[in-house]
């Protein structure tokens, strides 16, 4: 099983796993339990006009901040506390990547990593890749080292070597936590009082979820 | 101070350190405890035609392999055995990359990690670049991972996220001499029996040689 790292651009036609710690790939994951699906959009009135038309609960960001009128921010945390058929969810990276991609499309996170590793392999003929959702186009540590962790649930006899270099990076996982408060996402979300939202996407293995998006709408997995 | 991490490609105009760990850099590190200069150059034939012209000892590689007629390969074991005014050396990749750079080059890796992270720092204005030498243009995780050694030795207040990932990916040394072992450029050399060499190239902060490139030339920095 041939298995790769990338930052935005997605090569793979077999399983993709898009990793965006910072928050989208928690926030997805976790209102899998709140929620039946969730539609990504990247624009914010055609995500409005769009939970009008659903009455569905309504989430997202710009740069981290919630926007107004908005029920929630892209935040785990906040989630938790709606229930509904449909969450609408803007994000600033994640949709975007998502759309392109040619491939099966999983969504990972440390919340998720052990169950997201093990339907990747069970999906996958021969390659699964993991894309890092990045910040504006840049390499964005937190991204890298959720993919480090995910991937340490993988086989390495063909990894390539960005991909080994990200498991070994998630070595000492108080220095990842570490890493990742301070971040630059981390800080702007701490700045932005979202503080307890990077403590819970730190969080490993916490769900079983693993998000599946397909023709625009995400849903878990079901074996 | 602004630490930043590339592959190939150098931004900085202040201070840059290229790292080919396998074995551009090591080579040259210890040459210069035989030789006053290294004249590092791309093209063989040329590189056959200086050495004679300055009666010079020639050492070169092509993917790995010495070329026929050189006195020794790009090989850190061998270039031990021989003494003399000049070294000239072709490489597969870092003088391609160092004639690219419009800032002071230093030449770093795991040998005289500590010895060019100090230098680094006494002639560098407000930024230091790490630029890793990569394969052929892809990623390679020796460079990665002897750039991380590196900036262990560097201030982290201003270190960019792909450099604080390096320095993360070096905690377990066991786990990055494995990994280099197992590197695609690890992999050919022990089949072209340079396995002493890969050995060789992790030894840490052994020598206290830190080789400048300037005007095409290669000697070893002077208090």
């Amino acid at each position: 099983m041939k298995v790769s790292l990338s930052l935005e651009k997605s090569y793979s036609d077999d399983v993709s796993i898009m990793v965006d710690v910072l928050r989208a790939s928690s926030t997805i994951t976790i209102a899998l339990d709140h929620f039946q699906q969730v539609i990504p959009v990247i624009d914010h009135e055609n995500a409005r006009a769009l939970s009008k038309k659903l009455n569905a609960v309504l989430a997202g960001e710009r740069r981290g901040a919630t926007l107004n009128g908005f029920n929630a921010g892209n935040s785990p945390w906040e989630i938790q506390r709606f229930n509904g058929e449909t969450l609408v969810l803007t994000t600033s990276n994640g949709t975007r990547i998502m759309e392109g991609m040619n491939s099966r499309v999983l969504i990972g996170c440390f919340n998720n990593a052990k169950a997201v590793a093990r339907v990747a392999q069970k999906i996958s003929l021969n390659h699964i890749e993991m894309v890092m959702a990045g910040v504006e186009g840049r390499f964005a540590i937190e991204d890298f080292l959720g993919a480090g962790f995910i991937m340490k649930y993988l086989p390495d006899d063909e990894m390539d070597e960005f991909a080994r270099s990200a498991v070994l990076a998630v070595e000492n996982p108080e220095k990842v936590d570490k890493s990742i408060l301070n971040s630059r996402s981390g800080q702007r979300l701490k700045t932005l009082g979202f503080e307890k939202d990077i403590e819970f996407c730190l969080k490993r293995n916490i769900s079983k979820n693993v998000p599946v998006f397909h023709q625009n709408v995400i849903t878990s997995y079901q074996k």
